[in-house]
């Protein structure tokens, strides 16, 4: 059905003010809107669904805060709270830092779950003209190459620039099938695409409850993958004092935010960002192909939505939320 | 035949002294070195061959200078000198900020030449007990995921991680097959592998003409690799002032620098990342398999060479660069 956008958004703050405060439930649903808004539905609505380990359920020990902060840095205790909710207060503060120094390092840890749509973050970055690059530590689901236990979680990255116009976000998990799509293949009783997962014996396997004890092949099949993967549990689990391959409860994120006027300057940069984006577009395509900018193309998508004021949600998802108040 | 290490750098010196001071041909022996010792043979040695484009026969037109500078940066202009120059002065520039600051952005451009073997710049800051991040751009050749037109470069990047002994040294090409490889390919009058390039109409190709006038595809062959090439060439190209989405002339670099001292602390982060490490190691492996740790292992490969002082280079690569002299 259709819904209007500031119903959908009063719907997931009256959910979310279960355990969080008016502001925290604003900033959490400010990440769920998004990623319902751009499409990414398995970390939209869905994140306030799943019983106790759904966003509203997730009783936070203590409101994220800060244990030591540098010039040009914070480290954030998440207190147990749930991911979307740390990881605003970090791009925040990543923000602050950074549109005053040019540069900002913010790491957080002890945060109950995924952070949700990762580009969200990014992309709030490059609103402020900053690059921002936002990666994110999981549970162990991907094997090293040449190995067959799972080591490191799907571990998404997203970059973002800003431009003249929208922001050219970027965002990737580590792995050749985000956790979602086994929990949805999973659910409906699908079988895996080839190629994408082990089982504990490592075999490859197209059954998500072996894929779920054995291990996910990383985004490329090769020891590439594998090392992206690697690099940002290092940076997600070392460096912000969370753990690293581990089983579940204390995930850890990054967040890097650096101005363009620590090197060209942030107008100089917008206009060749730009127009790079026009040397993109005006490239030839393979038949019956479009480039698709990432992030960047979405963003009209997004605005277009916004001035609508409503979106298409599934009724039972509707229903199933309202049944929750 | 087997080489004194002292004599092969001695040996590129001299070639080097042609058009650059004895300070910058130890600088950039030292790269080329470690490409040797390393295994990473087209970055070596044989940069010193192939006529106008070999390192010792570009004549800068000035020593690399900073044009801008502020507490947590430099923009260095290469001066048309050869990439492992402009790369070596910019990794320098940024230690020393970093080593002052916790963390260093230096990005380079117009510089002639690849930077060469790019993990060797990640592994120096990683040495000096940073986190090292480093990507350089590189003249058009990837296509952008449903496109047909050569893009992006190859764009390598690098990340080095301080352990409590050897670094963690993860780099890869951006592409399905490196430019050398194509190189390589040619001069042997092999094809190349399925599936890494496509002609100039956008057919699959094998032939190594083909692909040099058509284009390269992403590393997996995916919107994912063509989506990181992106972004490096975004970080190389339009936030350093060099150029992007080119032909030839003017490469850019960018050279990451992050103290964990930012976050955890260095002492914690290294003690975490050798724990990491033995956590890898002693994970499964497949059957006739092993677990390579990017980087780590290699180090152990080149402390064995030079304490040895010796390493074994084709004999007609020593007898062609003594022609040289």
């Amino acid at each position: 059905m259709k819904v209007k956008i500031t119903d959908l958004q009063d719907l997931m703050i009256q959910l979310l003010k279960k355990n969080y405060s008016d502001t925290e439930a604003q900033s959490i649903s400010e990440v769920l809107l998004y990623a319902e808004l751009s499409g990414k539905n398995t970390q939209g609505l869905l994140k306030l669904m799943g019983g106790s380990e759904a966003a509203q359920n997730i009783k936070p020990k203590h409101p994220p805060k800060i244990i030591k902060e540098t010039k040009l840095s914070a480290l954030i205790d998440g207190g147990g709270a749930n991911g979307p909710l740390v990881a605003q207060v970090a791009t925040d503060k990543a923000i602050s830092i950074a549109m005053e120094q040019g540069f900002a390092i913010v790491g957080s840890n002890n945060t109950f779950s995924s952070v949700g749509a990762i580009s969200f973050y990014a992309r709030k970055l490059a609103k402020n003209n900053l690059i921002g690059i936002v990666a994110a530590g999981s549970p162990k689901a991907i094997l090293h190459d040449g190995g067959i236990d799972p080591l490191y979680g799907t571990n998404p990255i997203a970059f973002s620039f800003p431009t003249e116009t929208h922001s050219i976000t970027f965002d990737s998990a580590s792995s050749a099938i985000t956790w979602s799509g086994l929990v949805r293949a999973k659910a409906l009783g699908q079988k895996l695409p080839e190629n994408v997962a082990i089982d504990k014996n490592g075999n490859m396997t197209v059954d998500p409850d072996e894929a779920m004890s054995g291990a996910l092949l990383p985004f490329d099949r090769s020891y590439k993958g594998s090392g992206i993967a690697m690099c940002i549990e290092l940076l997600t689990g070392p460096l912000t004092g969370a753990q690293y391959i581990f089983e579940d409860g204390d995930w850890g994120t990054i967040f890097i935010a650096i101005s363009p006027d620590l090197l060209v300057g942030v107008d100089e940069f917008k206009k060749h960002s730009s127009d790079f984006i026009s040397k993109i577009k005006e490239s030839r395509t393979m038949p019956g192909k479009k480039i698709h900018i990432p992030g960047f193309d979405k963003e009209s998508q997004i605005d277009e939505l916004m001035r609508l004021g409503e979106i298409e949600i599934e009724d039972k998802i509707i229903k199933a939320l309202k049944g929750m108040l």
